[in-house]
């Protein structure tokens, strides 16, 4: 299983990217507005993973609720697999709580599903199905 | 510039490990203790990027305040680079704050060097000097 990208929530998008521009060696990437999750989202390449900037468009999404009661910083984990579908089968049969039952359209027009941070020790994860 | 790992804090590595076992292909990871973090690591392959689980050999370490702060999860992100005081300086001379001056022996031996989270809206940035 091969890391996709990490989540950054942070409170402004240009800000975000000012930051992290100069670590980049790539093109600034195109922003995408993401309405099923409330987030508008950049993806920085570095070297095969990209970082995922968030920023919220609504403050009650989950992101929004996410920068209010921990501040900006590292969100999630990506993992890319087959079938995130079976992912969350697989994640379920070990006991781990769901968010997604079931996969759903993310960013980049991706299958995803995420499940509980409770079954990763504190850490959400998110299965992103190959394109 | 390649992201190298991610480091997630946990309170204790055999239950971290039990965790994240389950998506691992490979073999479970030797455990190392780095006594200049006073934390014991474990280094889990996903396709070439690596999660560090850390665990803290004493609470008052900087991961310790971290998960009695925070709880468990994302810690930081650490970046392959050339030279970790070359990266450094060009941390400094954009403005951010440096947690290291200059390098100095991380896990595994390598060359490392920490960037203050407010750098990079509230991520904390580590640069590992590739071997």
């Amino acid at each position: 299983m091969n890391v996709d990208h990490l989540g950054i929530a942070v409170p402004d998008l240009a800000a975000g990217l000012a930051s992290w521009g100069p670590l980049l060696t790539g093109i600034p990437p195109p922003v995408e507005e993401v309405p099923s999750q409330r987030v508008r989202v950049a993806f920085l390449e570095f070297g095969g993973t990209h970082l995922e900037l968030l920023e919220p468009t609504s403050p009650d999404s989950a992101v929004g609720r996410f920068l209010s009661s921990r501040g900006p910083g590292l969100h999630h984990i990506a993992f890319s697999v087959p079938s995130v579908n079976d992912a969350l089968a697989a994640a379920a049969a070990r006991g781990q709580r769901l968010i997604d039952q079931s996969a759903r359209v993310g960013a980049r027009g991706r299958k995803v599903g995420f499940v509980h941070p409770s079954g990763f020790q504190g850490v959400l994860v998110e299965f992103v199905e190959a394109p």
